[in-house]
């Protein structure tokens, strides 16, 4: 199989009862993953999540091909104004798939694709020097927005705006943006219909987080030269690997069950997650957002208070092993790890006998650093189990759209049956609305409820106290 | 002040003393702050820490310059070969002070400095397919590691020096190479000498976390313009105001002091660091090895077993807003935040009104986005306040050299402290050595010991079992 998920190193039988998890422990989760299952299909059936489908709707493959065309044909620059859900799926893609120094390369050696800018982040210095580095002339934007009401996302689409038309004239501005947003409702859908922009569609019963097989994730590909068929065959094989009936032939729950035993029972309360691939690191990113604001919860689903949700740290092998490896290996045994390994990358790269100088290091030459990552992540993978800190490794045969697809989904599957280990709901996300709420009284939005919170900010402010500094 | 350190949202009077720090306690610290201040003083007179002296030390600055004159004048690339603390500090100092779109812009809009490259893993794709993206021939390498025998440091070598005699010739080859390392130990530093390489050094009694202000990190920081004597300024300023001997007006001390008491008082065994500005993202980065490395730690100074440690987390706002927020409002309150703010963003980028069919969302209209950046920040701080999850804020009047150089030097001498409040070792790291010497032993290394480590490797993947994966 192209993705394999090992888990022998997160079992009670190496690392000990006290940290690994018992097979029984496993078998004992059978009757909830059971219950859990059935949910989640009655919801799949009734429409009320839609990420389970994603990877048979050829409906947003075929836009996003279209549009992406239209692209590649007319543009040197493609820049993705989007935040969280909206921009964690491309830029993943992107990094995996794409060469390592893209935008580095002419066209002819991009084959064709544009450079890529994925800009996440309201930030004045790296969004106002952008036209300092591209010809906003040739320049395509894509503002993706679920709700279409992004603050930091509709304030560089108004700062780009004017300085788009500014280069290419008010006329012809139109012609450089797209949206994604939801199919009908919100100020973007409003805005591309108002300005005849093409807009792709997000369907609304898709959550920000769970994006990346939409639209969302399939027209950047595209537009890199990426078939989102593939990206989307990966996930349908994933997606019928993940109906397996027994939990221990489930990846998704198999996955699940490890990481809220490991919880709730060995107190690994944070989960890292560890590529051994730099084309891979935004795997981890991705993911890192999935796992966070779905189970990050105060209220179970019968209103209780929990406070659950692990920690989701995001390392990258080897170069983290100079940096948390000591940590993670005698610091507290309150993480649990999710390697994952290439068989193939997609370089040679031997390691020449080419400093003969260099003395005992030698051992190096003759292996290719494939096999020196591989070997790195082997190692620390069996120094981590000897200090019994437990970990699962997903295993790719290669770097592919179709495995990235697959990781995707199966991530997101086991989301959504973490979620119901937790007894809580791990489709929304009440806790961002209060420091949306903030800001929007703090940039002086004039809604009613806005004056007070400005009053109940000042408040707190002084409560907390501006001289409490050095 | 440039840099300030406010600590009103730590406090139990601003989030209640289950989660917040009370006054006294930290008036408790008091007298160990003193006995950790005067052992920590001994040490430095005894030279046995370097740190505390680099931001008084000239010739790495002097030396750095020398040598980033001969690169600029003749290279079109730099290339830092390095891992851990080797490329941290250097990526840190770009990511703040380089242009954020540097790499892509021509050599004048550049001003003189090469395009600049941290390969900072051993990748395969990473690493070999560099030379599609730049023209060896114009490439200059400089290989840093402080023992000169890290494998991944090597390796490259290894590769790009090959690779580069090719471009070049095998006459010519050397003048593309120096080195950074031990003053007179180590592989790399006979090599250099063999091989004829300007060598910086690297003092023996600075540990690689701690290198930032050595030649580490001055050395790129010439290659790109950037003053080595501006980090140093900063650095001093701050070493000065970390003399204080009231620990409330030690912002070292107080750093060292509030997360100290937050993790082990409080339960926050997680220290989330999230700048506000993209631009500083990799300080937290590297602050995250800086506080692992140094704190996590199985054994006490007595030689007692005690698993210590925060697990550092790097975040970025606003982007983490729309990722990590709603784990850290809403889930458990194990964590204690360090946002960094900046007053004055070094571009103006005003937001305007270019968009009028947006609707509701023109409030954000006429501000500018680094308001808004602020804002949120803002709004986050008082939205974790209200749930009560405490929280300390460094304000930086500008990103600049100087306050590049404060930051490294503050945080570096909080972990000292941080050290001796945990009674541990911040200046070893003993749990990375079995990871090291099981990928030695699985590359075919050939002293007496590895053949031993490959038979108990062996022996331990039979016990966990292949077999276990789906």
């Amino acid at each position: 199989m192209a993705i394999r998920l090992f888990y022998g190193n997160a079992l009670a039988e190496s690392v000990g009862a006290e940290h690994g998890v018992a097979r029984a422990e496993i078998d004992g989760l059978k009757p909830r993953a059971k219950g859990i299952r059935a949910a989640l299909k009655k919801m799949r059936a009734n429409g009320e999540i839609g990420f389970y489908d994603l990877p048979y709707d050829r409906q947003g493959a075929a836009a996003s091909k279209k549009l992406a065309k239209h692209v590649r044909q007319g543009f040197e620059n493609f820049v993705l104004l989007g935040i969280g859900g909206s921009a964690l799926g491309p830029i993943c893609v992107h990094t995996a798939l794409a060469h390592p120094y893209h935008n580095l390369l002419d066209k002819k050696a991009r084959q064709g694709a544009p450079r890529m800018f994925f800009l996440d982040n309201a930030d004045p210095e790296w969004v106002g020097r952008l036209a300092e580095a591209v010809d906003l002339k040739k320049t395509f934007f894509s503002v993706v927005s679920k709700s279409g009401s992004t603050p930091e996302t509709l304030a560089q689409l108004m700062v780009f705006h004017q300085a788009a038309a500014k280069a290419v004239g008010a006329r012809s501005v139109d012609r450089h943006f797209a949206a994604t947003t939801d199919p009908v409702a919100g100020p973007l859908r409003a805005l591309a219909v108002q300005r005849g922009w093409p807009a792709l569609d997000l369907p609304a019963n898709v959550g920000g987080r769970f994006t990346a097989l939409t639209t969302v994730g399939l027209f950047p590909a595209a537009v890199e030269g990426i078939a989102p068929e593939k990206l989307l065959a990966g996930a349908a094989a994933m997606e019928k690997r993940c109906r397996a009936e027994d939990l221990w032939k489930n990846p998704a729950e198999l996955f699940a069950a490890i990481h809220f035993l490991a919880d709730k029972r060995k107190g690994k309360m944070i989960a890292v997650m560890m590529p051994y691939s730099s084309a891979l690191r935004d795997l981890a990113d991705w993911q890192r957002q999935l796992w966070a604001e779905s189970l990050g919860k105060a209220k179970a689903l019968s209103g209780a208070g929990v406070h659950v949700g692990q920690t989701p740290v995001k390392a990258l092998g080897a170069t983290d092993q100079h940096s948390q490896v000591q940590l993670y290996a005698e610091g507290p045994n309150n993480k649990i790890f999710t390697f994952i390994s290439v068989n193939r990358f997609r370089r040679v790269c031997p390691i020449p006998r080419s400093l003969p100088e260099i003395g005992e290091l030698n051992y190096l030459a003759g292996h290719d650093m494939g096999k020196l990552l591989n070997e790195e992540l082997n190692a620390t993978e069996f120094a981590l189990g000897k200090a019994k800190r437990p970990s699962v490794r997903f295993q790719l045969d290669a770097i592919t759209p179709e495995n990235l697809g697959g990781m995707f989904f199966v991530l997101e599957a086991a989301t959504a049956v973490a979620g119901g280990l937790y007894n809580i709901d791990p489709f929304d996300q009440p806790g961002v609305e209060e420091g949306k709420r903030a800001t929007a009284a703090l940039m002086g939005r004039k809604r009613p409820e806005d004056a007070a919170k400005r009053v109940e900010i000042a408040a707190s402010r002084k409560k907390v106290g501006t001289k409490n500094a050095v």
